[in-house]
């Protein structure tokens, strides 16, 4: 396991419960050579050192580092034959050029950018299930593409779509800076991103895959002074022609999205708004559609645990499914509440 | 002063600065006959026993009563000839059959609707300054409409809107109710009211007046674990005809908000996202308006502390220019930061 | 199961992944009927109904009922030779004259409070063991008997003792009450219980039983603005013919300390000052002894998480206890970081 | 004004309603050069420019600077004649070799030392009147020592004191440092600094000139989940020879409290326990004296807002007194509530 962020340090917490898993290695650069129980008094029981390298024969690696440095690392291991699971941003995008626009730098080893699954599992599962890199969803595109592509799907709504999605601190890692200092944080909310976040490509490319005609999304990303959670409130206009209107739309939609996830383990169609403490520690995804009937406008809630579902769950689980184990093997955690 | 709510504790406050003003009389039902002191030991300086009935002599009376009680205190005194700040629900609709549809009930004296001016000052400035009842706008009205209203104006989007507002938890007053309470609120987050808010038909209402095809708004609240602040993102597809599109557009929109609130003291346009906790304790209403390149739609976040610009503040700022006094008297206040 | 508290709802999540237990059944007066999923929805999975009466053919009951009703709904219990953990406050006190002093009331059914075993496992493990009647300790005992048992049983301090303890709201479980509200809590802090809290004579009760001479001991307990989490702060001058002074002082005590917990899994001795976040959903009691040289007195600081090792995470630890199994089965998990 | 620290954001929000005040000049290092509205939005309409240097011909300066960098900008300014408010550690303490043990570093002006009056305004109010250099207390000592001079300066208690004092985030400045970031402190409660704060000193000092025989205190500091904050619970044991026992000494107490602090405009003896959020954004002192009867311990509970009355209000109270204004000028802000 490659890593000492927050979302290494939740993977730790959830393999720790897994009976298939044990984790043999624990790297990071600016901590080699430390205990695990130095950095992180609460894992004194794990009784792992850091080292700067992977210990040898690894079955599977989780890699969560920067933009860039994920690559790297990754491309030996995958040369070597080892499975990874990059919960970084790296494989994510399938176009290099788009990669190049939003990350102003070129790709270190395009080749793999084809051959990585985007582990959005729900979606994607037959191909996680035989791949060797699978490219972990970013939080907010777990939460926003759960919750529109059944729409998306269905053909019920058009194309133009916004996404206003909200998020704890912990989406941001384990970065130091004045912005996400305390003092700064709570009591407060703000908007970011209004130039274009990283995480909208994801979106467009994983929910134009549903639709041949693509879709166009507008997504505004806010901080949350919460530790956890990202709740996606999406809005799109519905096809009368498609779903009617008024109540009939409305059961049309629930009927879509009851439909399309009836035999999810993870993700649950909601019969009221879901609050994010729902799926506190969990894998949970949480999802509330609904219509607004004055306007016959979709409205779509969802919520998970950034850390869990949006990050070290999913990664889990697309593991789980890598080597054959149960999807929901180290998973079924009840969320934690209050 | 009727009401010893958040709002009527935060008017104290503002009107306690205030050069002009004498707080004569605190009413309040279940309080009734108690020092202030007893109810909010942080106002004993203040050395008011809360009363059931105003005092002779005022005025001015603020009324913080809930719905149809409101209309019924206040009616008598209107008859008196007191002028009136409503900070409750009931004088902000001009149509009884929009009062009706949202509070199922018929209003208590319909006579009054005609006559009360909405309260949002920058748009109804001159009214307000001649009125005797003044209803005093809600916070996630004052929030979303001084978004729009620029764009509305200028005819520069379309009219399909949507409002994706978030609060802090005063916004519920002092409602002692198990989802409010800390425990439930904290390290949550969560959308509400997605059948419709009633704060939606006020938006409408008064945004509607700004442009003779009306408007269709989309809006839901979410609750937000802080304690005071509404931030609205306000979403719109830009007319490309009139604003072009890209950089010529986000100008052209800049050109418009800043043209429009060029002279007032409490509406700034701001150069970068607005934290809600810049205004947290004054009236100011920030706003940042931009576009969305890549769609041509625009988006402007507002935001403001609800209990203040969002209720009693803005209730002083129209009692100073009913009374002809300087309009930020009692109110030139900066942010308490952090 | 009985009871739809926080610390129900607790027991639930531990007992939902403790291979050796099933729930069968629920009970709540307010909410029964309801299904668990409409009162809590992140309980769908559970699928149980909550009833107002218990299931036959259980083996062990955990009440988490309001004082007095324990003992009322527990005693038929025994009588029937079922066994059970009562979280509620009704058999931890030995002294009948003790338990209507602090409550005002006399005690439902005295004759069980000497077969009651007051359950901090890790002093009364044997005892636990072969008890029908568990008493589960207050979340605030727990935090402040584990961190002074080993110095008062090694009698290096004088019996006079100051325990300053802080709490997260959810210790005062689900109580609909303004002070407990969001935006009376938020950005607060306060003591309160001043005149003497009910927790205060379970510490003198089970302390003193470590020291023939008993102890006296001053408790003033904080409510603290986030939702879990115990933090005791204790003081207690030490005596100088036992431990010496300074960096000697120092040394003696910890060694007390690691002596006293060797082999405890739960109760950890830790190297600098512990956060409640360490503690996070587990059971783990983190305790950090030192000495204030200057003064020559011993400072202790303890921390739990109040919902589990404070309360359902102690009780699922003594039924395991009580039913032979591993000490720490279903309790296994890692706090949640962040 | 030197600094653009917390505390400085916080003098230049009281200095701006302050009627005698103009400010002339903020200096701050890595922000010079830049318009205040560039680093602190909210400041916007403030029209400053921070700047290396001060303006000439100002009257007072108030320093806001790091440990040893004070003393060596403000001896300049006293060799000039300028009064100095001094709200970092520069000249709090009197005795070198105290300074030194503390700080590691000899004091680079300790001609100073003797000059400088410790602001504690209640104390040492007229010398305040009369200086040309403030060292403005801690926001700890503030607290803990209003708390406990009434009953030292009496003789009522033993000299063996105990502070557990708790505070808000804000009180560790603006210094980033993963200790301070959201997701660290949020949800979590710890004490610090258990080896001595380098407030204690302050404390025995200022409390030892109130009795011949001196003071020996223990000082532990915990961070809470807070921006804004101090509340100090201070123990010791009371002389029964002096208050009696029981009720008597709770009277006795009182009377003591009641008169020490019967004129003081921003002390008050309150009949419950305060909450911090009853100073928030005030220059108030709540203190809060009560007696444990079962062992006849005093106990006081202080509160403040650490960065009014525990810096930046304390600071223009002693600037008032200083000038010859009243003391409460720029100062009569009621608590901003919820």
């Amino acid at each position: 396991m490659a890593g000492t962020s927050y979302s290494g340090v939740e993977l730790l917490r959830i393999l720790q419960r897994h009976p298939e898993a044990v984790v043999t290695s624990v790297t990071g650069r600016r901590s080699a050579g430390k205990g695990l129980n130095e950095v992180f008094p609460h894992l004194a029981t794990l009784d792992l050192t850091i080292t700067e390298e992977l210990a040898d024969g690894v079955d599977v690696v989780f890699s969560a580092l920067p933009r860039g440095a994920g690559a790297e690392k990754v491309a030996p291991l995958l040369e070597a034959g080892i499975r990874v699971v990059d919960i970084g941003t790296d494989f994510r995008l399938k176009d290099p050029e788009e990669y190049r626009s939003w990350y102003g730098a070129d790709h270190p080893c395009p080749q793999y950018l084809e051959k990585a699954v985007y582990g959005l599992t729900e979606l994607n599962r037959r191909e996680v299930a035989s791949a060797q890199l699978v490219a972990n969803p970013g939080c907010y595109p777990t939460a926003a593409i759960l919750a529109l592509a059944p729409a998306v799907e269905a053909g019920i709504i058009e194309p133009d779509i916004v996404i206003d999605a909200k998020s704890g601190v912990s989406g941001a890692g384990q970065k130091v800076a004045s912005e996400y200092m305390f003092s700064e944080v709570n009591e407060s909310l703000r908007a970011y991103a209004l130039d274009g976040h990283y995480h909208l490509p994801e979106m467009t490319q994983e929910l134009g895959r549903l639709d041949s005609a693509g879709v166009s999304i507008t997504f505004v990303p806010h901080l949350v002074p919460m530790t956890r959670g990202v709740l996606a409130t999406c809005y799109a206009a519905l096809r009368e022609s498609e779903v009617g209107s008024g109540d009939a739309a409305r059961a049309r939609v629930r009927e879509v999205y009851g439909g399309f996830y009836e035999d999810e383990p993870f993700v649950r169609v909601v019969d009221s708004p879901p609050a994010t403490k729902q799926t506190l520690g969990n894998n949970v995804c949480a999802v509330y559609p609904t219509v607004d009937v004055r306007t016959n406008r979709l409205i779509v809630v969802s919520c998970i645990d950034n850390l869990v579902k949006g990050a070290a769950g999913q990664a889990v689980q697309n593991m789980n499914l890598m080597f054959g184990l149960p999807e929901d093997e180290g998973l079924k955690e009840l969320a934690l509440y209050p």
